[in-house]
């Protein structure tokens, strides 16, 4: 319990930097075990070089935050009350003057950062946002089980949809069958908005459901993720439902290949560019590289998209405990949207895939 | 059409500002008409003092953008493309060095604040929250059109919610079963996450629903809202299930009191704190005062928590066309949870309800 605090005290100390601030919830609970949304109101984890750390949270969230299995103090402030004086006071309470503190750039917005510039008055400020990336970035085995967990109830959702699915069915509809057969089995969240999209739709990589009807020989793509005690799932699987074009079942297969050659490249010591090169080769070989218009992966954790960023260009170099996304997709307008995305975590010389929904061309009739 | 947007462009033109950086997903839907959640990818929309405005977008949405209402340019970028250098080139077609610009600091992030800055090296960066705050404060009779549509879509919900009531279930059943309902119905999204709130659970403001099951005798505590094209309600309703305590029924009709109390006065000219005292008054001098603890409401619109804040101490005067929630609640752990909600638009000499559930004590059994 509270490792990844004691990583961050030690980087303090290490930094000689006398506190950070952390406001991501996602971030405040992977340190601190608490979990909250609190939408416009302010959550935070303050860490110090040398004082004990405490969690600021809205009133209203006090007795949640309390029982929950941070063990160190909790702040508080009334809506009618400025956070930032409370901040302040009970900063002083434990410090003197920080003369440098830290804070996450990547998710903290101006008008806070100007409040708390004001409130703290440090000499210098930096930026903790690389440090907890690099944290995350290589899983624990106890973060990798609860990630296979997360991997298995994607692939329960998958056949839950593939189920679903029959003609003159709205894409929505099968969302909300996926979706209610979850949260039935106690689910609560899905890691983003389940995406089913058919026919044309299927060619907008980012889509949003609609009251498109599935109609005979289409194609169906599902992108759906499900959380699993905080942690994502990520999958993508596209099949059809009757008959498609041949021109729909090249695309399908060259999708196919280009996910298979990434993953089997997937070990240690490759670069993130080079295997979103190995996945766009297979498909602008075969001449739709224009039509594969993302890049290939992106880490996942207990936020569905993180670091790394597997696209042309990242010379990052792949370690093991690393857990991306391979998701190649050939999206031709008034023709086919394919894409087919596994999520794998690197093992000591290779990957495991997250996801086992079979992958050759399902046909549903 | 583009109302907004010529408002947007005439404040550029009255402060001399030359262009105004705007990236919250919500707010480039209110001007541009163009929806998306990108996620960590960059979406913005750039308006100018003196020259044709344009979206920016990651390419996998270029096609979804250019098929929307939007009229104007559509600039993309690819994933290993850097965006800021594409922002930075598309705006010197089209403008010399942008002297001074404006950002949403409450919502832009201080790394992208960094990069922007990086790019455009502006010679003053001033704050557009606040302008577009008080833009969407007084809703339009259309807006309020929808949040009256979604307003009845939220009484739905609870409708759907209390038939699904029944000893042994979990909370979160309750919460597929009203989902689904509406998904069904065509409605994509809620406005957050449903609460279905049961016993001690409810005793918590903010609580998450579990695999709490029902009991007889216990309070059920539903906190729901549904999006209808792209405008927020929320509600709050409290049921029985079985006969409560006699302190719950008190609380409980405390609570309705105070709810009534603040509708009632709501008009223009009281003042946001005003309204809060007048409900926080009823429950405090019953001894329950520390138990409210927090705000009597929020504003809603196309975001569900928008300006302005009804709580104490803001001297905000209510004005004609303001939409805002009326949410008194009373928790005492261990005895009771009890919250009712209404969101209400403000008339020329009063308000109207946007919900019409009842609100005296539901029995169900």
């Amino acid at each position: 319990m509270f490792k990844q605090l004691t990583f961050l005290q030690n980087w303090l100390q290490e930094n000689d930097v006398d506190a950070v601030f952390i406001n991501d919830p996602n971030h405040v609970a992977y340190f601190s075990g608490y979990h909250s949304e609190p939408h416009e109101r302010i959550l935070a984890l303050l860490v110090f070089k040398q004082a004990a750390p405490f969690l600021f949270v809205p009133a209203l969230e006090k007795e949640d935050a309390l029982s929950s299995p941070w063990t160190f103090d909790v702040a508080s402030y009334l809506d009618h009350e400025n956070p930032w004086n409370i901040i302040q006071q009970t900063i002083l309470q434990r410090a003197d003057h920080l003369a440098t503190i830290a804070v996450e750039k990547d998710f903290l917005t101006v008008s806070k950062f100007e409040q708390l510039n004001l409130a703290l008055s440090p000499s210098s400020i930096k930026d903790i946002s690389p440090i907890i990336q690099q944290m995350k970035v290589i899983k624990t085995p106890d973060e990798i089980q609860k990630m296979i967990e997360a991997g298995k109830w994607a692939d329960k959702a998958l056949e839950i949809g593939f189920n679903a699915i029959g003609e003159g069915l709205e894409e929505q509809e099968i969302v909300a069958v996926i979706e209610y057969e979850l949260k039935k089995m106690g689910i609560k969240n899905m890691s983003f908005e389940t995406m089913v999209l058919t026919g044309d739709n299927a060619a907008s990589p980012h889509g949003t459901p609609g009251d498109r009807k599935i109609e005979k020989n289409d194609l169906i793509l599902f992108d759906l993720g499900v959380v699993y005690e905080g942690y994502t799932s990520d999958v993508t699987r596209t099949v059809a439902f009757g008959e498609p074009s041949q021109q729909a079942k090249d695309i399908y297969n060259l999708v196919l290949e280009a996910n298979e050659a990434a993953i089997a490249a997937v070990k240690p010591g490759i670069t993130a560019g080079e295997l979103d090169r190995i996945a766009r080769d297979v498909i602008s070989e075969a001449g739709y590289g224009k039509y594969f218009n993302h890049r290939l992966g992106h880490g996942l954790g207990s936020n569905v998209h993180e670091f790394p960023s597997i696209m042309g260009g990242n010379d990052l170099v792949i370690e093991e405990g690393m857990c991306f996304s391979i998701e190649p997709g050939i999206y031709v307008p008034g023709v086919a949207g394919v894409r087919i995305e596994d999520c794998v975590y690197v093992t000591a010389d290779g990957c495991e895939v997250l996801t086992h929904t079979p992958k050759s061309l399902t046909v549903v009739s």
